[in-house]
């Protein structure tokens, strides 16, 4: 749940100001997003998404994150498109925090993924992809394999706390990962955050992808990955091949992979598995009791590295 | 901050189809209220107000919560008016808990009170007094003078901790208000909560009244000594009188006082704050140390308390 800044009806009707969208009607922190400040914002001139950007988010950043947005909207992907305000300028200051009005996109995302969800969002991944291609922008993806040693480095004295040998396998398994990692797959602007609750359905329709505040440039594939451990998992810990079979068929059929990225899978699947494990386990053992935010099992993402662990190939997946 | 109940899509479709709004759009959690769960709905008939009553909300009352809105709704009063379904209910149930869709209204609460916010305030409370003396239904107020024993003796162990003395304080001040309390004056609905975060406007314009969750039959004057209270005090602890006395102007032109309502004022607004005193100092005691709600300080109504001690009569509070 997010924590929100205090925005005063002055400084909003100020802000407003500076954008073509008549006068502000309401403003609702709406509990969405843990990085940042997230209103919904009524005007005049239709419905907006107004984002404050707090401590989390690097603000030298912003430009990339907002560019990108601009950009994929233009292309037809169904994203938060940011206003431009009467000076041109997509991000200004309110309440001393970077800050940005984005288009609202309708829909809701899906509390129980279906395969038909999974399907969609496989399409809809590949387009995203192929609309990033002409960026004039990159950023480095710092989640990523040379990110992960100082993620454990910091965790691994207390990783015992969380399950007896946790550290030792962890180091393992990083050693094998740092070892093997594939270089020179098909690459460009990845959202790397594609969970659930980052895409919206009407229906069976998928209406919307928002939160690009972890986008970056990394292999195509690795986007795949992490819809993998993101989507095609039921509750139980069990991997629902059918759902992994829509995804990934849906997604060829708009940009086909490569003999080497469908090799790759199974240890890019085993890599975002530990980047979200890593960042998880952080957060364990590094969140307050009081704090607002109830921090997310880290052994889940074990789990589902354990599964990868086991595949022979991307039959396990689903494809042939 | 609210405590969310998880709504699923499938869930929410087949709610939302009782009513005649069309089909769900988005609905998204928002970040008011602490005892329910409030979603901002958009649907393709309009934008709406979802809520989930939870468990601290009696399930009996909320016949008296959702007529009364409708009631005052009909006369003018700008409050959120429930929807009724196709069967004529307004009341239905989601997720396993009481449901109801109302209308939205536009605004923001003032995060910084004018002596104009008050005035608005005084008249639209006025109003909304004479709207609901033909509502057909009374509902006793707990939190009134009756119901502060139980809750100081279930605080008084512990009210050392708050501070020195404050048990002998405010048992010495209820013997007071318990002997004191006046009998008679003009009454009906009162909001009973009314402060500024349940008060929208639109610039200058009062535009909205909401969470009548505490309305319940008492004294008029009472609903005055919680403005008072919630209004008229600046962040420092002063009173400011031009605020007091531009509400109670305000209110007057709409339903005069009687002499003895007038009379009445001081000790209904020590009243007032023993009663927002104890239900804080109650939270202040019991709340868990990583709860997701940081209670509110029960001394700043201990200050509010001594101010209202203090005075001689109503030209405390501006009136001639």
């Amino acid at each position: 749940m997010a924590v929100y800044t205090e925005v005063t009806d002055e400084e909003l009707t100020a802000f407003v100001a500076e954008y073509e969208i008549g006068e502000p009607l309401s403003c609702k922190g709406i509990a969405e997003g843990i990085e940042n400040s997230n209103y919904l914002l009524a005007a005049e001139g239709g419905t907006y998404i107004l984002t404050l950007y707090e401590k989390r988010v690097n603000g030298a950043d912003l430009p990339f994150f907002l560019g990108l947005m601009e950009h994929l909207g233009a292309r037809g992907v169904p994203c938060p498109t940011p206003l431009k305000g009467r000076d041109g300028q997509m991000l200004r200051t309110l309440c001393g925090r970077p800050a940005a009005i984005v288009t609202f996109l309708d829909g809701m995302w899906p509390r129980r993924i279906t395969p038909e969800h999974c399907a969609r969002l496989g399409e809809a991944m590949a387009r995203m992809h192929l609309a990033g291609l002409d960026f004039h922008l990159g950023r480095a993806n710092a989640l990523s394999v040379d990110g992960w040693r100082p993620l454990l480095d910091a965790s691994a004295a207390r990783a015992e706390e969380v399950r007896p040998g946790l550290a030792e396998d962890l180091e393992a398994e990083l050693d094998d990962l740092e070892s093997r990692w594939p270089a020179g797959l098909p690459s460009g602007v990845i959202h790397a955050d594609l969970f659930p609750d980052n895409v919206f359905f009407l229906a069976d329709h998928l209406s919307g992808i928002i939160d690009f505040y972890f986008a970056c440039s990394d292999f195509f594939a690795y986007d795949l990955a992490i819809c993998l451990n993101a989507w095609c998992f039921e509750t139980d810990g069990s991997f629902n091949i059918t759902k992994a079979r829509r995804m990934l068929t849906a997604y060829r059929k708009v940009r086909d992979f490569s003999a080497d990225e469908l090799d790759a899978l199974p240890l890019l699947a085993r890599g975002s598995a530990m980047r979200f494990l890593l960042t998880r386990l952080y957060d364990w053992l590094n969140t307050p009791p009081g704090a607002l935010v109830t921090p997310k099992d880290p052994l889940e993402y074990m789990k589902k590295l354990e599964f990868h662990r086991g595949v022979q190939g991307p039959g396990a997946y689903g494809l042939d």
